[in-house]
């Protein structure tokens, strides 16, 4: 053959969409890791390697191909909707999530998808239902990767503030009015809540705001079905603190809250299985729109996580997972304690669950990764997530002096070792910033 | 809980492109399926059950699980592009098919990505080159599947005519320039070739025909890329016949073909591992949308399939696979030649690899869901994919007079029976026809 011909290839007219779709700023965390392997991350979002299900994994996958029924039907093809066994375990899963039985929520496994991690969920849900220029409220911050599903589609973030108690709902209602004034509820179509343990901010939406959050969805849904999109990616990671009932709980017509949930954080992201309950108007529509992109996910997969929920051995494994995680998440906050509470200006939230810590510094104190900051954390060995791309692109004014400290992977001395290089490098580029100032 | 209020619920608007994403023809062949369990089915895509690789996969997933690297490297997350050790192994197995080596082949395993079957490949290609009113070639008939794709995106599949060597290159040639001529050859972006044991037709297209392809795409890709999809799933499917080179392989730029494989149909649907080997120019885009759709397919189905080939697993069981397959395509043809063959106006294929034959009544004998056959068909106890949802649905003149039969999930003996009774359908409806005819 005679090798490439690149120079002489004509140009590649992609899609509108395909320009529409940005580099994940994932990306470029993950290749700072990778370039930096001595590097603390308390950036990734990873969970914790030694909490991963090896045995148990093993004993379903043993017990699934031992039996010829379960054997064949896991290596044969699904459905695009998903295993029903599997559906009708989550929904008693969810029943009991709720201290509730199916019965009494009143929907049966059909409205129960399983897709390829919840990522998946949220991707189809934006499909169906969101045409350019569209609006979905988000707080602020929110989780970034669903911020590139909205733009993916063209649709426009629109920030919503949040507090300790998660989004201002009252804000909400002010920002419904004002788009009603200029004449565009009418392309409102969602709002957007990671209702545990945010990621990033590790809040919870308190239940007060989740009822009103319900009234306010309501309120505005006058010409058409405003969705409440409900990610409770961290629910079942819960180490202290109330136990709240979802958002989807609270409205009674099970029409209006789009539910997604994954194994992901709780059992192995590897087998890669998330779930949506979804309101009995968008079924179809997912379904079909799954079919045009896979046909359904791992048949398999979804047979291990079938097997680990009936077995009891889901439930023990998540009672390990949770003691490490919260073991993890006091090293951190112990750690912020001892090497930041004496910094000025800074300060940080204790999440009753989830793998973040959120952490603010004085606002003269940039963040972002192409700060001094950021650069002087690389050069200690620690690397964190800039809090700037948490924020969706259209918020009015960025904030760019936070930070998302994750205690998922690192042991409890890294977690503290990383900590130190982090106060170390806050504690540099202070001086560098009071030598500024006083020059 | 005050149960359902759907009548008070406001309408949902969903996106434009829901409206494009129909429901598959395929659902409702399912469905038929489930309601009628005692009819044979020789509609089905499904691969023999009695072939799936149980102690294959329980092995894997033991070695997997037993090594601690392996162990924590497929129950974490993954890349999105996938699993690099899996994305080596297939870029060697490639270069075998090829009768190459991957140096020869002038490729690294960063243009092999991994996919929820090759399906979520041809609907990221899909996604990322094709906006509303583009065009996509394809061969008439053709998988019925992907023009789903195609009409998802809202892109216009025009057919070109084949034969039993494939797709008609001289019309293709021709199609190109009737759309220069009306200026819409700037809306091209795409042929899409299923290039070995076509479903539905089972033809592979010819080696001349391979080079002619590249030769035309080459020839109208003069102010833009114009790319040939290759779909070779069902290339390691061969029973007898000639071994031909992908259209792939012709290429010599590596820029022109978007090539797509699966261990779906060799190995196991429900593990669902596919890839592509694509373009460099399309790695980056297609890696982006695929994070925003799923981050990754499941990474531990990934590592199973990394397994079987490197133990050599794989390989031995294709042959299994396929010893199997032989004597259902000889059964379904020796039962054609008992049932058919004296029936005027009736011909078949003769696949040399794949799982369908393609038959063509009498065009007077239409086969579509609503025919007399389909029903007659139904009641005999035996079901087809009528010939005509094989059309995309731009074809001037749709033929209605053909079927898919696949000799996949059948044994043998249900293969010959199904015959027998789909004959006794013909025979049933001819004599109607006669009778029509006569009155």
């Amino acid at each position: 053959m005679s090798g490439n011909e690149p120079l002489a290839s004509p140009p590649v007219t992609f899609s509108k969409r395909r320009a529409l779709t940005q580099d994940l700023a994932i990306s470029y965390l993950m290749q700072q890791g990778v370039e930096n392997p001595q590097v603390i991350s308390l950036a990734a979002g990873l969970v914790d390697p030694l909490t991963l299900p090896v045995t148990e994994t093993a004993e379903a996958a043993q017990r699934i191909l031992a039996n010829p029924t379960s054997a064949l039907g896991s290596l044969q093809y699904g459905t695009t909707s998903g295993y029903i066994r599997l559906r009708r375990l989550i929904l008693d899963h969810f029943a009991t999530l709720e201290k509730s039985s199916p019965e009494q929520l009143g929907i049966g496994p059909d409205r129960v998808l399983l897709t390829t991690g919840s990522q998946q969920l949220l991707s189809l849900v934006c499909e169906v239902l969101l045409d350019p220029g569209d609006i979905c409220f988000v707080a602020g911050p929110t989780y970034f990767v669903f911020a590139g599903n909205l733009s993916g589609v063209g649709a426009r973030a629109v920030t919503i503030p949040s507090d300790e108690h998660g989004m201002d709902i009252d804000e909400l209602d002010r920002a419904f009015a004002e788009l009603n004034q200029s004449g565009e509820l009418s392309r409102v179509k969602m709002i957007y809540v990671v209702s545990y343990y945010d990621n990033p901010g590790g809040t919870c939406l308190s239940e007060s705001r989740r009822r009103q959050l319900i009234e306010v969805a309501k309120k505005w849904s006058r010409d058409h079905q405003i969705f409440i999109l409900e990610d409770a990616a961290y629910r079942e990671l819960r180490y202290d603190g109330p136990e709240l009932p979802s958002i989807w709980g609270a409205d009674e017509s099970r029409e209006r809250v789009i539910y997604t949930q994954t194994f992901s954080k709780t059992f192995s992201p590897g087998v890669r299985v998330g779930f949506g309950i979804v309101p009995s108007s968008l079924v179809q529509a997912i379904i079909d729109r799954k079919g045009n992109e896979d046909f359904g996910s791992s048949n398999f997969a979804q047979h291990l996580i079938a097997d680990v929920l009936q077995h009891g051995t889901y439930g023990s494994h998540l009672e390990a997972v949770k003691t490490g995680y919260t073991a993890k998440r006091d090293a951190m906050l112990a750690a912020a304690e001892e090497f930041f509470s004496e910094l000025p200006g800074v300060s940080w939230h204790h999440p009753h669950g989830g793998l973040y810590v959120w952490m603010s510094l004085p606002k003269e104190i940039a963040t972002g990764f192409n700060s001094e900051l950021f650069r002087a954390a690389l050069k200690q060995g620690v690397m964190y997530v800039p809090g700037e791309i948490c924020y969706a692109a259209s918020s009015e004014s960025i904030p760019s002096h936070q930070m998302r400290l994750s205690y998922g992977v690192q042991t409890c001395e890294g977690i503290r070792l990383g900590m130190q290089r982090l106060s170390v490098a806050v504690h540099e580029v202070m001086r560098i910033g009071d030598f500024i100032r006083r020059t």
